[in-house]
């Protein structure tokens, strides 16, 4: 499905529509249905268990979205969280200048700065793209920040925060104080961003509003143990800068040990990159030749950036591979940011008694928005007359769905039996409306993995089967009998997410209370 | 404790701190640590279970928080959502002119316009809270959103929205449509609301930033019928309106069927006020004689409120009862301004036929952050020695500590124990740090209620008991030994939340694909 159609199918099934739609909508801004909005969860849920649940040492926390003007004026976000604008002399509309030059620039506008861009605008002589006139201004910058005054008057200068990162920044000294005081220390956040975009677009790929599921975590350079082992024989479908600046920009398959002893990847870069792609493939459930890792050149990514690959899923409804996460080697560039805007002592004293250090950080990165999309390009299908989510079952809004065949009949062994399920941890979709078709067509669409129907045989002590109630599964559509005191553990099953393999407990990692 | 001892202790401990605290601090902002976040966390999930778990009707949605001018015109808020403000003319800081007025007024401020808050601080000569000044200025309006502007240029305007509840009345549209299309329609909301508070203050009570969890019920008031029976002899502790006018504002308890049949309270009003009320006790575990149902009088609230329950909760931190939910039945204004705003028919079709209809909403709303607050008042405790957090087990940031004893000899079987666990779907902290009373001290405080440790004869085959493990008791500190294998049940059932009795399926609703 092409990006027009898919957004008209799930804007038709309530899972997501523009914000404020009665008004007319608002550009950048969703508002997830009540399908849209549990698979979101989920995606969130599942993102959060996997990365935390990799240490001991990591942790989630809530801040916040709103900081005050000295911390992005310490990220650097005041000055540089700017896109290049460029305004039409004719019909006065705005545009990011880099799209406005995209569109005759095949070979793309990463790493170009607004005075190059504009250069390059005016070589091109570029047309507004909405009335056509050559008529464009030179780039300026602009703040992509949503600022806010906060108190009466002149008040408190405030900003909507541009990513969650800076909220865990924010929380260091406070976590290291409430811990145990060791490095690695992580902290992961799963919340709202802003960004003032001139031009939102692709959906959920570029929106005013959306939410980032990013684990900061604080390392000492000289010391972080990972078990690589446990994936050191994980082929990841890379593609290095190096090779791609030689014209080459194919998939090599490279195991992680590899890609440590001759690529020049750090064993934690590289430990954290091979949960990353985990992640997509066997927790989403992206296929692994729909995946690629996508390394940043030094031109490419930002200064501070020391490392950086992109976790990319093809996706045709948006023509291609687009980027849904990231990992990110920020070396000690964001706490020294901090340390000299706050005036506060961010390094932390080093294990071995040997002085002080400014914790290093490395950042995983993820959309859970783009990812819902995602996961409707890879898993929505048409087959034939049905409409099908492919969803994994722990991420699918509903496990089960339980359906008397006769309303009057049926109806309260399937409630009973609904509420049995949600008693064992099932999540249940109770249907009682519509024939069994249309309530199969539904949860298909739905991407709910199994069906039960509560019928004659069920109810009745005296047929030749009672208790028991067929049992249908979405992706093959077989169907067959089974006990319904049965359906606990089968459905528990569906519901489990991969989880990572546990760090074995090291006997000398240090003690403390 | 008082709210500054409470305050400490929850931010030493890293429940919750001030957001950006190593820049100072914001006022009205605050981040919630990890324990602070998963209570959160539960607090909504408890929420959303006993409220949406009411009715197949209620679904819950994930709006954006930010809402074009024109909804917030049509909904009153950018004429009325003000604070009336003061200034003094010596030391020129603002203030809110109630709060100013409340101090020298025990009979409180509720339901008083600018003009007389006005009449009354000048004749009462009231002087400036900070530098004790009586030249404070008349009252003006204070318009409490943050307004935002999106685009370049002058953009559109628009506001974080300062309740969830505009969110479902956009969404009512939408929802009829991918509905079943029949009354009642519940459409939940939990996310941040926004108020640009003049005076932050009490911590999570009054805050800039904060979570509703609302529940708006689109029904025909001709038409809305509810299981009474399963409530009607349920005694809510209320204070009617009319009895305090009388000067009596002491708990009268009311049985359900008599605040109907005697009170005057319509059944679909007085069957939700009883579940409000059940879900603080029974759910957040509130001890029913802290709780009061405390109805406003038509001075007191809104104008388009029609019944106003607050559900109060006695704080003794905050110096006695607090609100932290309510019940609001709205009419049809809400529907009638978005109508009238954004020029769309937003009746519906009366299910007999008998022509069309603008359905009326009832509102469920409640607060998370104070909640949590609330909980940390009623729950944590210090007894002797131990700091101890009298937390319902379904709420707890984690359901069982696994302890090994000594971290060389036990750690591996602690970590299976752990890793099985969390795989029957139980919250586990695995704590291999400190002596095994620090463990405890830590458990405690963090209301995790059951406590496991692996010691030598669980992982010596040779010992007395094999395989069985201490299982130690939050609250009365009783230590039994189980086999491991048993726990799984055990703590499944006290992650159980309670949940309302289902509603039965009527053999006659209306059937629809």
């Amino acid at each position: 499905m092409k990006q027009d159609e898919l957004f008209a199918l799930l804007r038709r099934r309530g899972y997501l529509w523009p914000s404020a739609e009665i008004y007319g909508g608002v550009q950048g801004l969703y508002d997830y249905g009540p399908l849209g909005a549990e698979l979101k969860r989920r995606i969130e849920e599942s993102w959060r268990a996997w990365f935390v649940g990799l240490s001991e040492d990591y942790y989630w926390i809530d801040p916040a979205e709103i900081v005050p003007e000295a911390v992005v004026r310490a990220s650097g976000h005041l000055e540089n969280f700017t896109d290049p604008e460029v305004t039409c002399g004719q019909c006065h509309r705005a545009f990011r200048a880099d799209t406005v030059l995209e569109s005759s620039r095949p070979e793309g506008v990463d790493g170009l700065g607004a005075t190059q861009i504009g250069e390059l605008l005016a070589a091109a002589k570029a047309r507004c793209p909405n009335c056509g006139s050559t008529d464009l201004s030179v780039p300026r910058p602009f703040n992509m920040m949503f600022p806010l005054t906060m108190g009466v008057g002149d008040g408190e200068r405030a900003y909507l925060r541009p990513e969650t990162a800076q909220s865990s920044y924010l929380a260091f000294a406070r976590m290291w104080e409430v811990g145990r005081k060791a490095l690695p220390l992580g902290i992961a956040v799963v919340g709202r961003a802003y960004r003032n975009e001139i031009a939102p677009r692709q959906v959920l790929f570029r929106m005013r509003a959306f939410t980032q599921a990013e684990l900061q975590i604080f390392f000492d350079p000289a010391s972080f143990p990972v078990p690589l082992a446990s994936v050191a024989d994980l082929a990841l479908p890379v593609v290095r800068a190096a090779r791609r600046e030689s014209g080459d920009d194919h998939v090599v398959r490279t195991t992680v040990a590899s890609l440590v002893a001759d690529g020049g990847i750090p064993e934690f870069y590289a430990y954290h990159l091979a949960h990353t792609y985990r992640f997509f493939r066997d927790v989403l459930g992206v296929p692994g030749d729909r995946i690629r890792l996508w390394e940043k050149s030094d031109t490419e990514r930002a200064f501070y950036n020391r490392i950086q690959f992109d976790v990319e899923v093809d996706l045709p409804s948006l023509g291609g591979f687009k980027e849904i996460g990231a990992v990110h080697y920020r070396g000690d560039y964001d706490l020294g940011r901090h340390a000299a805007g706050s005036k506060k002592d961010l390094t932390v004293a080093k294990p071995d008694g040997t002085g002080r250090l400014l914790p290093h950080v490395l950042e995983l990165t993820f959309g859970p928005d783009r990812a819902l999309w995602m996961l409707a390009d890879v898993g929505l299908a048409v087959e034939g007359e049905r409409t099908v989510w492919k969803l994994p079952g722990h991420l699918a809004p509903a496990t089960v769905g339980v359906f008397p065949l006769i309303r009057k009949a049926h109806a309260a062994f399937a409630q009973s039996l609904a509420r049995q399920l949600v008693l064992d941890g099932i999540r249940v979709d109770l249907d009682t409306a519509g024939t069994i078709g249309k309530r199969y067509a539904r949860a298909d669409e739905a991407g709910t993995p199994y069906c039960v129907t509560v019928d004659g045989t069920t109810v009745d002590p005296a047929s030749a089967e009672p208790g028991t109630v067929t049992l249908r599964e979405r992706d093959s559509k077989t169907q067959r009998r089974v006990r319904a005191d049965e359906l606990g553990p089968i459905l528990r099953g569906v519901q489990q997410p991969p989880r990572p393999e546990p760090v074995p407990v090291s006997p000398t990692a240090p003690e403390s209370g």
